[in-house]
């Protein structure tokens, strides 16, 4: 195999490009040599060589423990649960939360022999009865039966850990329309409606 | 701007990626640390060291000339002129095609300020003047307007070469549905039409 055909393979196996895009993403490398594709092979080796997950939380940096764990202006009362790295970015993308995270490293899933003993649940334990500051945990797992069965999971483990248990709210999204939201959504927002203040 | 940042960047430059999907990219490869993230930095930097653009064709390979060029069993007689290199790989999935390719690098855009002389054509020129076992030259260019004012364009400079000029044929594309066409198509597949053989 020539090397230009193993990129196009090693490039449609990430997330999102299939065979045909990555031709195309490939191509633009090779267009684009100096201002894209070298950079690119450099940034690859710099991440490869410093990004590690966090030994506290789970979260990706160049240090360990990451930066949001040494901040040290970040609230050390609240820990927010999530399945994935991804979804502590999208949190910190909103710049509410400033406690600190928890990254399970995926949900439960007995069909795909997802157990308990495969998320960082142990290590969540061993922070919870090692630091007296925790006070609330919100379990900010996805939507999603399995997100919901780990978080139902995760709250019966807690139960007698002296800690305030949340959940995100669920309702109708921002700029959503009623009519195009699915009838799960719709019956949870319509059951968690609230007064109106005058 | 971390190293990890660096990457979601660069990613997202990617045709076919977003900001979203560059970062679940990004993300994915750190996952697969040894099995795709250290063999596609391997893969850019081999492709960077190896991969060029054959000084008669235009296509990409670690050698120049080409292997299309190099072969010694491919036609001489015919050359077919592309506009990229993608399509040139489309034409030889097929592996119906076994002649030469002239590989433009473009097409007439007179908006985009794309004139003759940032297209291959002179080399085109020399290459037709050079090699008298060429007789057929194959516009192959896109159905798109651009495509279609190029093909005229090498057709008028081709005239007095002496090569039989000839355009691929357009119709109902294999599996179509009519309702689904779009009426340039069904009307150049009606004028287009065959007898039925007897």
């Amino acid at each position: 195999m020539n090397e230009l055909d193993r990129l196009i393979q090693l490039l449609s196996k990430l997330p999102g490009l299939g065979p045909r895009s990555a031709r195309r993403a490939a191509l633009h490398l090779i267009q684009k040599r100096t201002s894209l594709m070298a950079p690119l092979a450099t940034s690859l080796d710099k991440v490869l060589e410093t990004i590690q997950t966090c030994s506290i939380c789970g979260n990706l940096d160049a240090q360990d423990p990451c930066g949001i764990c040494r901040n040290e202006s970040r609230d050390d009362s609240i820990i927010c649960i999530v399945e994935q790295v991804s979804d502590l970015w999208a949190l910190e993308r909103t710049k509410v939360f400033n406690g600190r995270y928890h990254i399970l490293g995926g949900v439960l899933s007995p069909l795909d022999g997802v157990g308990p003993e495969d998320l960082s649940l142990a290590k969540l334990m061993a922070r919870l009865e090692k630091d007296p500051r925790i006070t609330e945990v919100i379990l900010a797992t996805n939507l999603t039966l399995n997100g919901q069965i780990t978080a139902h999971y995760i709250s019966e483990m807690l139960e007698n850990q002296g800690v305030t248990l949340s959940r995100l709210a669920h309702g109708v999204p921002a700029g959503g329309e009623l009519d195009y939201l699915d009838d799960g959504t719709l019956r949870a927002a319509l059951s968690a409606r609230h007064k109106l203040e005058n």
